[in-house]
């Protein structure tokens, strides 16, 4: 039985319980959270995020790319979400190799070299400022008040914000 | 008060009783999913995913492009992954608009026209098939025969595999 068979078998459990019906498309917090893909980082419990508060947008390091951009412009545009929270974490995969170094493994083994960089970083909390900036110089991003950029800590659970 | 500020009250109670230490940063159960950002939607109880399972990946509409296929690139090449998940969902917003209106409005806003697409779709099912196949055809993803792809259902939360 392979994983995804696994988890299909969780969700018949889950959707037997499920009671609560749909909820409304647009966020009830009017929040986006953007974080790392990381298997120790689970948004929900770390902020007490209940179904229907958030959008919650991830990628390898939690960084912000066009791609980012244009998941934040349909938040805000469309669905009406008027803050972002970006998260970073401690021990990231992303601070232990460079991109240059990944391109060249990709190359070695499939013979072709990718045209997307792998967004690698050395310092978290520079990554974390740069890509509040990033929103910030985005024009459409139209609300820029709320961006807030932390780090959480795996080994404690703990967000710190990074001023 | 902001909402995230709530949301760091919350993380407060939550680091309080954290009491599990570091879990190792590959994925325990080496599958990846990649998940619309929807609000309604939230992976972990959906599958019964537990801390350290999975990496998570989401975007508006959960499409895949050569930004998603760099983190599936990272998370199989660095950390180990060997199955992926695509999970779209019901009454998805990116049903409800098209991709030149959208930029139409932006344009209108801000007097700029984004580079990206905004990727829209008109056909849940046919858009999971096309992410399928993005992910299969690309030579930087080297374990393939585990992607499949599924429709979360926001008012029953059952799953529903799409062939």
């Amino acid at each position: 039985m392979s994983t995804v068979d696994e988890l299909l078998e969780n969700n018949r459990s889950f959707a037997a319980d499920f009671d609560q019906g749909a909820l409304p498309r647009p966020p009830a917090r009017k929040v986006a959270v953007v974080a790392c893909m990381d298997a120790r980082l689970n948004p929900y419990p770390i902020l007490g995020l209940k179904l229907g508060d958030a959008h919650v947008i991830r990628n390898a390091g939690g960084v912000i790319s066009d791609h980012e951009i244009r998941s934040l412009a349909i938040s805000q545009h469309l669905l009406g979400t008027e803050e972002i929270m970006l998260i970073h974490h401690t021990d990231c995969g992303m601070l232990n190799f460079n991109d240059r170094e990944f391109a060249d493994r990709l190359e070695s083994k499939t013979g072709q070299r990718p045209e997307w960089e792998a967004r690698s970083f050395d310092d978290l909390d520079q990554d974390v400022r740069d890509s509040i900036k990033r929103i910030k110089d985005s024009p459409f991003i139209p609300r820029t008040d709320g961006v807030r950029g932390f780090v959480y800590d795996v080994a404690t659970g703990e967000l710190r914000e990074v001023t």
